[in-house]
């Protein structure tokens, strides 16, 4: 169910993925260390693209380094799709894998904390701890589930607004992200040009194309038509639509490595049943062998199905994107 | 529930769909017209590259064109992951659409029956006819569901091999296919290379990529993972894995298109909020306008669901690909 941690669940083998994500010690001189997220409460009522209206809301925000007296050190970080406020660090002592940026932030990183004032927040939405499906709406007592209106890019930077004047921040140094943060940071470049003084656009795009409207519409669809999503009541009839989200993050799997990236990272075997000399395609095996079965047999169908089980243990299903 | 015809839903908009598919007449000049499929039984024992031998099976085979008297100018069509032997003309005077390669194969097109004896199968394991998942088990006397065999492409082609031996065919004027059917090319060229004059390879590859694979395996799980399949005994449940058929359908509809193919077919609107003068995105709206929730709003939404319902009506959800 949704928390705002990413164990690694011990009794699972990470194979290629723990090659990039091997954790580092907390008291590495690199590492932000122990942190604490903080939930800021907004009574402004905010008005969303979708016309709806959202009467007060939480943002769950990690800040990492110092704020400098003339408060122009502060970077903003967008996080994409899936991600949270815990963009660095660790939550406590016992946790095995830091925040999902952890390579980028800290000290003497590419995002210096000993620099820049870091802040990282859970978007609208979110089910990390931001208002979103899975907090109660003050109008029922009940979980929002799928009455919480959908929330769009725009309405996002409103929100992250919000948090910038509540932080008494004028301008930022910079506003982060890649991906659909990317998209978060075209727009703050267009909308508050005189808030931001560098827009760090990563791996994104002003608008999807038909083929992104695609992969998002089959990974939506494989949610909302597993028979135990109840139209987004899953909390109140008890169930989970677990296979569904398992079924949409392999998709996004597929989209988040390139055809060059994913032959590199699974065609270490060098096997020459299964990689020809003339390059690699990505072909390594589990076992060696073929099963003529429904098996897993290669390494690119294990990791899929790892980050698919990983994911689908963790998210919740009604976190809306538009 | 499977059958060997593709009927068009007259209940269903088909969009772009029926752009390219438009109904020829079927006493066009260039139209096969009316064709009957033939069902040919092998007793010669196949063994498959498995290990598993399949004692005895039948082909179901369309032709078109006539046989000369050299027997040399038969042209051979290996059909794709969900293809059959119905390639070309009609079953019937009330069918809407012809075969799957009617636009190649008909009198004056690229493939020529004024010229060519043209030979389609159902590939084994198919469930248009051939032997396959659907097909009684003799020893049992129940269908074989997931006990038919995994098959392989070298399968495919030791069936062919058989067929042309029973046509008394001593060499196709040319294997032709696409695909999945250009890895069949490719096997008859490695294998049999003094049985083929002419090696037509379309849109193939020798082996599949990493990503390719990662693809599959995301079909093949929709599929296997749906609560109605049932390990594939779904028929003695009296279910029918649908929605896993209808997003493994989806998945590969986005990759039967390439980027720009896509956003040439679904960005005709012109319309100024979602294409871009820059570029056409393939954003086209159903309405004019976004909903904020779950509907679908995009063509290319759209179509994908359309090509999924059509799919999951008509597939054996055990058909094996290997």
């Amino acid at each position: 169910m949704p928390n705002d941690t990413t164990q690694l669940d011990a009794t699972q083998t990470p194979t290629a993925d723990a090659a990039i994500e091997a954790p580092e010690s907390k008291d590495a001189p690199d590492s932000v260390g122990i942190v604490t997220p903080v939930s800021y409460h907004f009574d402004e009522p905010l008005l969303l693209r979708s016309g709806k209206t959202l009467l007060a809301y939480d943002l769950m925000v990690e800040t990492y380094g110092e704020l400098n007296a003339a408060r122009s050190n502060a970077i903003l970080i967008c996080h994409a799709l899936s991600g949270d406020h815990h963009a660095a660090g660790y939550h406590s002592a016992t946790d095995s894998k830091p925040g999902w940026w952890d390579s980028a932030i800290g000290p003497g990183k590419a995002i210096d904390t000993t620099k820049f004032f870091v802040v990282a927040l859970n978007n609208l939405g979110g089910c990390a701890g931001s208002t979103g499906p899975t907090s109660i709406n003050p109008d029922t007592g009940k979980p929002y589930g799928p009455d919480f209106p959908v929330v769009t890019v725009r309405d996002w930077v409103k929100s992250q607004l919000q948090l910038m004047d509540r932080l008494a921040i004028k301008k930022w140094a910079a506003v982060v992200g890649g991906s659909l943060g990317g998209m978060q940071v075209q727009r703050w470049a267009i909308s508050y040009p005189d808030r931001v003084a560098n827009a760090v656009c990563i791996a994104s795009a002003p608008k999807l194309s038909a083929q992104n409207i695609a992969f998002n519409e089959v990974a939506r669809y494989s949610i909302t038509s597993d028979p135990n999503f109840h139209a987004g009541r899953y909390l109140e009839h008890n169930t989970y639509p677990k296979q569904g989200l398992m079924l949409a993050r392999m998709v996004g799997h597929i989209t988040y490595l390139s055809d060059s990236a994913m032959r590199a990272k699974f065609g270490n075997a060098g096997s020459q049943l299964e990689n020809t000399t003339r390059g690699n395609l990505g072909r390594d095996l589990r076992s060696g062998t073929l099963s003529f079965g429904l098996n897993v047999d290669f390494e690119v169908e294990s990791y899929l199905h790892y980050q698919g089980e990983r994911f689908s243990s963790n998210f919740d299903a009604n976190t809306p994107i538009f």
